[in-house]
């Protein structure tokens, strides 16, 4: 079998050409490996465990632009990770001089969670920034929208109205727990250093006396933190980073599946910026930028729990449950930073029909408002009479097609009363406006 | 068909009996809704919005074991949830007089989302305890196990030598980590109110001026959090839980993953302090509590990803997405809780065979201290000739069944080094001594 | 800790009270442990191996209803199974003379999987004649709309016509994909017999010289399937489960999700036959059977990884992999029952609005039928022309509020051509006629 | 944000460079799609809805190396599929003249569904070739060791002695199985041929009077199977798929998880024929073929059920679950097929230590046969008084370091008991053979 085309996103319109996308592609990754052998040599360097020229050779080699990607991908086959050929040809392209001090007292799997990790807190830079935009978007959107009536749903049915500035203003919450959580998970990743069996024992055979000042140098050299311990299966940063990718597409995903809905050709209350078209319907306006979103939605927790499954791994390293983090992980990343980019063009470019909401607010007839309207005729007419005169009314409106408030202002018992607030959408908000201001409030 | 016997545990000995198993019964959720219920009268109460006696009235008429469980599960089914018909009952209960200050704004997600954040509470301050007695009872190992010397294993193979106690100490941290998460979560957890669709409208028609007000008296009444907004659709204290529970899962199951490799019949490292028996072979002891908890981390990452999955809402309250989350919650929290029992039992009981360890750091004829060889002969003969000679004499251990300490002690080369440290396993534990200092350092 | 309150149902209106939940709830799992015992007592008295007088005494003892469900679920803990208490139990109920032939030769595993599939198959035999009400219904439906004109939806938008009758024809084919894939599996569930190994010594130790016969006869008892080997680690049978029970769920989920749809208050294309209630808004009909179908179709296929990531089970009889089973796979079991038992509520109640169908195909002023449009005016105008044409009086409707067929009928150039049939929505279905026939003949 | 390098494996030792790995790269999706779109110009051709022309333009035209896949996926964004900018490019490589014959009548699904499953089929051959590689090398073990006696384990512990050959036996019934279902699954993919939402209309605005004899060309043409109704959102082929690549990973994972336990360290009654190097510690022979597999079993339950999850499908096609499909259904198409790769190589080369096995059934002292001693010896001493002699001397074994059949052969009581037979761990195997001879009578 002759080596396959590479991938290249064809499958993948959700995250091809994202920011996610170039900063997780195998060269980030082989990048971020080759960075991590160089600070490791440059830490010992700055220990005196190695000499500053092994650091500056090492560091000056480290280019992913110099290493064959696709030859590396196919001899990691042979020991089942891609550090050990890498190793080989970074200690192939350092020389004999200096070719020692790489990877010097480290295991593969020192180098490629460090990877990780760069590849990670890199990621989640770039996913940050995407999720400003999205919360600004929709910041704008909830103060533009603060008094915009429109229907509240609930089970899919008219329940009571509720404005889009509160919806809008929630799904900004939303946001920003995500925003929060990631942020908390980005700053948290640690390096990985405990050499073949976690104890760090070939270091303090190379020379070092304090192993906890190596780990602390490494870190240092590449912006990461330094962990209390070694952690080759003690999986806190992959689970943490499961966790909190999942809420971010969890979160996306409730805006998306807003506005799919409110998007409907029925109902048509807001728009995608630009629709995608169709190839075979030249009229259609399809909610694409939403419908990527929702896809990654549907994919995200489902590759968090195999992340959360690598928690439980045996031994001073797993025989499987390491290797079946790269991949999701991988996947999680971009399909998230992916949906973050569509977001913040969704949420920057969404098209809000205020008209149309404020005119589905009479869809049910004016029984949007019957919550309202039992509680105020009850004081006026009884509870129970309230009661039945509404119930009887509700179906007459349906039947002769006439609203609630009309028919109200027809009963003699009521003649006395102002119909008008009571009965009109509009003005059953409740504490809507109070709390969009509120959760505006929150930076 | 009749109703059909109650489920009692029969198929849960991983929780049943637990804690955790009372805390999440039906009892105990039909005990939180009702809390809930007269927690919101009490609060409206507070405010002026009821008489001080329909506060009294619902409290006293709030008692679990008055209600049919049964047939309230049974008419659950009509509306899709068990609030419906418990504020029918409840009502008669209470009694014509108070009973219109029952639910009175509210809306049957407001009451479920509470008393799932109740019964969430209380659980998770079970399951800190039963956390605490694990770490507690990993600390004594750690301290005790310092400098027990093992075999550090990886991908199933003898790597390096490494000791109990830094894998012991490994263990707690996770544990720790586990405890900080489910704290902070449980912390957070805040009271439902939103009324019909999450604008607070209905309060505002019974007299709320202040809806924030009312929240934060409903909120001080049960001990929970007062949100920021009402989070119907917005479920970020779901996916929390799903999030801290499944780490959890995932930590114990890695201290259940490692006693069920150690405890092994070839191993023999560790014992469980009870085995459970055999309905066949009088002779095994099993490690039940093991296999409990790693049959628990087996499922939660799925439980998990349920719960992630329902972010994506739609709505102001969605069709389907909310209901999938019941189970699956309480689910989760007994599992967790009932392996976190299992962890302590397993923890506390647990048998360490120092001597095996010692043992078997024998089994690879001291092959599993070649990597320190290697960097230790490199500067006596050249790293070209080290690397030879091991390799020759890494053949001859095992074709001869001699040790490598041996076989080297032989070499004319090397008659004048010092062979008993670098050759002796228990002396290449690099800084795992420290790094358990360290580790126990934590709190 | 006392022992709690037993569930009930309280959580779960899905499933609760129906066919399913009575045939999988823990006394009937205890039935079908005690059924597993007493068959395999005959089975070793039809080939000679105990007195005809024990199987008579086990058979007759072997009642759910003279055993302590929740006693024997405490006691599971021990041993971490329940068959190891209720051996005991019955033993003790039988007495002295023939206990000894109770559960002789076997293994706690051989009754528990035994009796899983004895459950199973009553659960899946009650899930058929759900399935069968439900594709009954749809064929009704499908006729009887084969005509019945209605916006085709694609990514949330009209994009050309269909018909109700072949949406309709549509979900019965996957239920009835799902009733072969059900069926196949119900007819395939085989008992277990394997001994502490699987490899049947004892049996053979206390006489049996032929196991094949054995398994064989114990199997006739149960009117399951004799297994070509004992799957004690070979889980094709649970896994077949988790594969035909994720795809009943997905199939009635994707009825439910279309009921969802078309119910909304703005399309109200159907209703449910039965709306549920709320227990704020007295006027809402809520679609409760659709909105519990979709909550356990959201999670099924969870609960079927959980059943899958069990094939991979170490050794003769793992540790967790198989306790992980349990409750998942009733859990799978209760809910597509659940979902089944309201699908046919749901399908057989469904109330359709043809008119709104037919109304709604003019939703987008004619543009359902661009696509035909463009076909058929290409060969009049050309095709750069009638590209042109159409995307010009495409803006004009929505601008003008005109329907394409109204343009295009005072186009000079078309004067001639005959609009009516080419403009009209519903005679624009395609095949939907033929395909729902065609489908409708599928037995 | 300048275009990410593309993806070569470098992540993914489990499935670069493999069969199908080749089969489903986005080179060989690019290649399906083309083959899709000629495929229907000449169905359409054969049926005399096109030129014959038309059908070789395009049919010559359909070649992926002419295509550019990173602007293909580039593109795909704006519409969220890769189609839409396939079919423009394909049509300005056919030119003018037949251009209009390329996708005529088809919607973007029609043809990246029916791709998909030209991809599936493809791989799916490739994926039976290498099970039949698997279940040949296990025939072969399983006669070869039809005799060998080995520790039966449960729960981790020696059980009951088995045989290798039973075991090995038991694997390739697994593998057969997986191998049924795959080739049903096979057999049955289909074509997707429904235009814009399923009804086939554009095909009969085009001339296609019997678009079923349309769908049947276009399968024909394929060597796809023609479905009974358009399946756009009656995904019973990709839930199929799920189902059968989840089974088959969970099969060679079972296969994996033994192989992992028996090479370990202690153990070694087996070891990988060619294990893979560390980059640390060159003594080393990791189990890197069965590491990889067990990696691709822990993601595979996950994946099948992102894939059950879009059964539940609204419309006539999603906003979400049909581009949830895309990806995992590859990852998991290459993930089982670079397992089956693995496999095969595992199963071929693997090495079985009848010796250590043999020696391993005396580790517990003779305890392993203790089941069967229980049962010979009440006969002779009544049930008691064996009972009570089997666990004094049970005790005795471990504390005085002799085997069970030497201290029953001190007991006065048993002088005229031939124990050699009873205590002889190698005739205690049971029906092993027998039934590992029945499991290979299985073609």
């Amino acid at each position: 079998m002759t080596s396959p085309d590479p991938d290249t996103g064809l499958l993948a319109p959700g995250w091809t050409g994202s920011p996610a996308a170039a900063a997780t592609a195998d060269g980030a990754y082989l990048q971020a490996l080759l960075d991590a052998e160089a600070a490791l040599t440059r830490a010992q360097a700055a220990l005196g465990l190695a000499p500053p020229e092994a650091a500056t050779a090492v560091t000056e080699a480290a280019d992913a632009g110099r290493f064959d990607v696709r030859s590396l991908a196919g001899r990691a086959r042979g020991g089942g990770n891609p550090v050990i050929p890498l190793v080989a040809d970074l200690t192939e392209a350092v020389g004999e001089t200096y070719g020692p001090y790489i990877h010097r007292g480290a295991t593969s799997q020192d180098i490629l969670d460090t990877a990780t990790m760069l590849v990670a807190a890199r990621t989640l830079g770039l996913l940050l920034a995407d999720l400003d935009r999205v919360q600004r978007a929709l910041a704008r959107l909830a103060a533009e929208h603060r008094d915009t009536a429109m229907p509240g749903r609930t089970l899919t049915q008219h329940a009571v109205p509720t404005t889009f500035g509160l919806k809008a203003a929630g799904w900004r919450a939303l946001v920003l727990d995500a925003r929060d959580r990631v942020a908390v998970v980005r700053d948290s990743l640690p390096v990985q250093l405990g050499g073949a069996a976690g104890t760090l024992a070939a270091f303090t055979v190379y020379g070092a006396e304090d192993t906890q000042a190596l780990t602390a140098a490494f870190a240092a050299e590449l912006g990461l933190r330094a962990p209390l311990l070694p952690w080759h299966t003690l999986r806190t940063p992959i689970a943490d980073l499961a966790g909190c990718l999942a809420f971010t597409a969890g979160a996306l995903g409730k805006i998306a599946a807003d506005v799919l809905v409110l998007g409907r050709t029925e109902i048509a209350e807001v728009a995608e910026g630009g629709g995608g078209g169709s190839s075979a319907m030249p009229h259609k306006a399809n909610p694409v930028r939403s419908t990527l979103i929702a896809a990654a939605a549907r994919r995200a927790p489902q590759l968090a729990a195999t992340l959360y499954s690598s928690l439980a791994a045996e031994d001073e390293r797993p025989a499987g449950a390491w290797h079946a983090e790269w991949e999701p992980l991988r996947d999680l990343l971009r399909l998230v930073g992916g949906a973050a980019r569509d977001a913040a063009e969704l949420t920057e470019g969404l098209r809000v029909h205020a008209d149309t909401m404020r005119e589905h607010l009479d869809l049910t007839h004016g029984l949007i408002v019957s919550e309202r309207l039992s509680a105020e005729l009850a004081p006026v007419l009884g509870r129970a009479r309230a009661k039945a005169l509404l119930t009887e009314l509700a179906k007459r409106t349906y039947a002769e097609g006439g609203s609630l408030g009309e028919l109200l202002s027809q009963e003699p018992e009521l003649k006395d009363v102002d119909l008008d607030e009571p009965t009109d959408p509009a003005r059953y908000t409740g504490s809507a406006g109070a709390l969009t201001d509120r959760a505006l409030e929150r930076p």
